[in-house]
């Protein structure tokens, strides 16, 4: 006898994926105080000040022949890195450039593939060698904690909308290495980055970075446009044949595009009792098909939900 | 004038890299008891005994156009499954199916298209529905733990060369949600699922996943295969077309080939001196370019290292 295939195997991959609905009103009804709502829910039921829409001066698109990049500086960390990108994107220093590395499980890369020779590219009037923006002062900076304990960090959560980490007896705060986050890669020195070369996060959060190197900002659409790149097969992921590397067709600021050319996204706020609510239904699932739910959530694995809003109306 | 551009952007990118070696002997001696040493001069100063080979007849082969992924099998935490699944490759099951999956940051997942139609391919002699084999007794398994906290489990570390959790207070263990981990998909119910649908994690570890689904395995090589493959754009990251599909020309065990199509590959021993130093020197990274070790270690973020060796001689 043939014994009948489980009448839902696509199901199955809808109930192990991030934003299943499907909460149990039975089950709700035993949570005394809050009827739980599951993120596509919550996300329904937000408010436009819920949102926010990133400052085109410190938004880069990186255009690759598949389509666009959309990242998110972010000056309050990196402000002499931030500052530096947005004078190379200005000048148009990454245009015709290439993405030379992808290694699997880590980042993806892109820069200069002559760096290392006798006719690097001009960087013009931007700054060969930055100081090191690994941390900040915590001071001053609004930091939105999470419930659960980090084993790289003594506090984490969100400032400025980006995933970040704090000690509270050092006075310091830094960005993580989850994924899409972005960084300069620098050499040796501590001081020697200066935005010119940059990596994206691809894999597992490599959360030993935080604190070594710069990070600048988050990719907040089309990292998919990096993660399915090839894998490299020299070493670290780097291309062999430059042949292999990825064009870039340029990388420019948001607000030197005009607006009709724009992506118009808005960010879901972390600093928000509905993020409050969100970060909670991600600790607890439950819905029908978590039968054990987490009670806990790693930062890297805390969605920052993203969505495309009508263009600027020009009056 | 013209700033020089550092004189190691190429070089940055070695110094995020995974594996780079280059530890100073100056630091070294500074350490009073252990002189460090980096993952690569570990692995290079590696014996015989600390690497183990997987056994063929719990050794995947899913061969795509692209090439080989292998899967280790995990028969002591998930036996049944297990052993539907041997039974499901010895019978073909897969051969001509495809990877009908691809949700960025998360899994990769295959199976029968048609499963929910009324024609679903048949089962042949394997099970329909087992039992979940989401977590065993910790009673009688090996754990070889981490020395750092976890926040999704009591403890973490290696069991039977798998990433794993444990609770002795429960006395249970279970496989992790890492990068490359293979799971069996299922529906609403816990013992829905029979091995048939297989996702693998090529994202953040989804440790909410755990004790939540059968999970059954370890890619131990081609990963890369699978992590590059385009997104589907449909919901959950499913193909939208059946074209988009990725073929699937076979998936045999490893026993059933012949010695000279084997993939010979060696995994480094989790359970070990040697392996234990590696973790170490993961979690503080006293080379040149990290100017703050972290001092912690992921249990996803450690790496398992495998090698090929020479194929079997045949007397």
């Amino acid at each position: 006898m043939e014994s009948p295939v489980p009448k839902t195997p696509l199901l199955t991959a809808a109930f192990i994926a991030c934003c299943a609905a499907g909460a149990s009103p039975a089950r709700a009804q035993d949570e005394a105080a809050t009827p739980y709502r599951s993120m596509g829910e919550i996300i329904e039921a937000s408010s436009p000040s819920d949102w926010r829409r990133p400052d085109p001066a410190n938004t880069l698109y990186l255009e690759l022949d598949s389509g666009r990049v959309v990242i998110e500086l972010a000056p309050g960390f990196a402000p002499r890195h931030v500052a530096n990108i947005r004078t190379l994107a200005r000048e148009a220093y990454w245009d015709g450039m290439s993405i030379n590395r992808s290694q699997d499980n880590f980042v993806v890369q892109w820069g200069d593939p002559d760096g290392e020779s006798d006719h690097p590219r001009s960087l013009g009037s931007a700054d060969a060698r930055l100081p090191a923006e690994f941390d900040r002062p915590s001071k001053g900076l609004a930091f939105h904690a999470l419930p659960d304990p980090d084993g790289w960090a003594p506090q984490t959560g969100f400032a400025e909308g980006f995933p970040a980490a704090r000690d509270p007896e050092e006075g310091r705060a830094w960005l993580a290495h989850c994924y899409g986050m972005v960084g300069a890669g620098r050499a040796m020195e501590a001081d020697s980055s200066n935005g010119s070369e940059l990596y994206v996060v691809t894999g597992q959060s490599p959360r030993q970075l935080d604190r070594n190197i710069t990070v600048v900002g988050r990719v907040i659409e089309g990292i998919e446009l990096l993660s399915v790149l090839p894998r490299g097969t020299g070493p670290l992921g780097f291309y062999e044949e430059a042949g292999q590397r990825v064009p870039i067709r340029a990388i420019r600021l948001a607000s030197e595009v005009p607006d009709a050319e724009r992506s118009a996204i808005e960010v879901l706020r972390s600093d928000t009792p509905l993020f409050d609510e969100l970060v909670e239904a991600r600790r607890n699932r439950r819905d029908e098909w978590y039968k054990r739910p987490a009670g806990h959530i790693d930062l890297c694995n805390v969605p920052l939900p993203t969505r495309k809003v009508e263009a600027t109306q020009t009056p």
